[in-house]
């Protein structure tokens, strides 16, 4: 345990919404006090995510963006310190969204208790997490996928995709992978064992997608967004269900102009009665339990797998989520706060 | 009866998809004999639909486009002159997809019996026909909504927007219509008895809809695109339902350039988690029954209104389709055939 606590706060907006490492500034200070009835937590690890670049913008969204000075918004694993509250004891695991901070004392923040025996704590942060549990509610509470259809997915080499993916398979679905570059790709299809993988950045993509998908798109689950969404339009059959939960094309400006009109698009949802859904992890709560087991089943059988990035300290995280919007890493990326 | 058969062809595919009365050819020629095991009929009424736009384009759809020299497609409701098939006799009123053309024997065509005593004949082609069904079908089955939602209909004094809107108001919801001018806006509110109509001719329509949706819109029966739907889509609530069946706007070229893009429209429905589901009227097969019962049910009740707009003869019907598919009419749109 470090002497201090650590925190890392939002120093500015990013300019034309692109962050820099001076958009955060580390702050330190003395570790707090737990008051009657309250604990002090440490952080073990925390969680990186491409939500993220939509808190530290200041445009209405889904919540509200992160004030400047704010401590920055995260999912975390942490363990309790010390504890004056009855229902938790000293030892124990707990998830919350407490944010990019080695130690705190929480004030009213939503915790929950993880078995720390079932799974590596750090696994609670991805495919037993946020990202597996958003990939299985959405592939199987709006995709629907049933066996012999094919499945593809976008960022399949992150935690959401290759947990929609391997789950697809696991209904008896074809999936088919879309990632960015050779070595994604081989990850996806040699580690996590989908049918097939597309790299979008492949001059060819779009044959090449069609190629790998001989009997059309029945699910298409959505986070990339922009040419490769493009691309999937025209290869979705009939009755095609599409979960959509973020778009990081969307998030990331620069990206090429869409072709696709919105007329356009509607006109193929109607020839096509296709489906799209747009969903938020925390609209499928009530599956969540049942999502954690399943998920925590399928890895301990070696059906579901993974792969993290691990960030070392927590004042590397600002450059870890860069290259996390950027696409250099493979899989859930975490932070390893404290051992 | 007349002494010959009519029929109407296509005689060219429209410019720039603009159909003009040329577009079509009437033919005269005997009335055909059936053979056994066949039977003869005449159409007494026809239904002109703004999806025939679609029919006469050689672009790929839902189904592929009529040929040229080919009888124009069509709802009809006709009635059995002679039979030489047991199941069918003399005086029996059928509903198919029989086109244009006075008198035939059909040679497979789907073929069912409407109940020529429980209704007008012509209201099998409007609200208990296609355009009800469907208007029932996207409401209730995608739309589902709840008492006190908001429902909003564009075209709303057409016959599929006219039943959306009060089928809504008869499941407790609160109707607000979009209709093109101040006449049919007058038809819907005092007619039709929907809680609101919005004029979308009008320069302060996008204001005049959020004035008439104080508490959002939870239900958006799509059936005109362009910019009405860029109006309705920022008033949208967290898990709005949009059933989508046809876009006038997108039959029809000319119509002003879209300026909201496919990313944004996405984002959005992302941060207000909102389902868009193109539909087609004969995906409802399996509740047709049930809703031609509801429907006729609330007719005779008083709860369901409808005004029609009456061609006279098959020769007009050219004609009856090119005011139908720029407005100008009030109501669901057929043509009397016979008497």
């Amino acid at each position: 345990m470090s002497e201090t606590a650590e925190r890392i706060v939002l120093a500015a907006r990013p300019p034309q919404g692109i962050a820099r490492l001076d958009t955060w500034r580390l702050e330190r200070g003395a570790i707090p006090t737990p008051g009657p009835g309250e604990m002090l937590l440490r952080t073990l690890w925390l969680s990186l995510d491409p939500y993220m670049r939509n808190r530290i913008k200041d445009e209405p969204s889904y919540t509200a963006p992160i004030p400047i000075g704010g401590i920055m918004e995260g999912d975390a694993i942490s363990e309790v310190v010390s504890s004056n509250n009855p229902e938790f004891a000293p030892g124990d695991i707990l998830f919350g969204r407490t944010g990019w901070q080695s130690h705190f004392v929480p004030k009213g923040e939503k915790l929950r208790r993880v078995d720390k025996n079932a799974l590596p704590l750090s696994v609670y942060l991805g495919v037993a997490g946020m990202p597996g549990v958003t990939g299985y509610a959405g592939l199987l509470e709006i995709g629907k996928p049933q066996p012999g259809e094919t499945v593809v997915v976008g960022a399949a080499s992150g935690a959401v995709g290759a947990t929609v993916g391997q789950v697809a398979r696991i209904k008896g679905a074809r999936a088919v992978g879309i990632a960015g570059g050779p070595e994604k790709c081989r990850y996806v299809r040699e580690e996590l064992g989908f049918d097939e993988c597309v790299d979008h950045r492949s001059p060819t993509f779009a044959a090449n997608l069609a190629k790998a998908c001989p009997k059309g798109i029945d699910v298409y689950f959505e986070g990339i967004g922009g040419p490769v969404f493009e691309a999937v339009l025209p290869l979705m059959n009939t009755f095609a269900r599409m979960p959509m939960c973020g778009i990081i094309s969307v998030y990331t400006p620069g990206q090429p102009a869409p072709t696709l009109s919105v007329p356009a698009l509607m006109g193929t949802m109607i020839t096509k009665r296709i489906t799209i859904k747009g969903f938020l992890y925390r609209d499928y709560a009530s599956i969540e339990e049942r999502a954690v087991k399943d998920i925590t089943q399928w890895i301990s059988e070696g059906k579901l797998k993974y792969r993290e990035t691990v960030i070392e300290g927590l004042a590397n995280a600002p450059e870890g989520l860069l290259k996390l919007l950027r696409g250099d890493h493979i899989g859930k990326v975490v932070v390893r706060v404290a051992q």
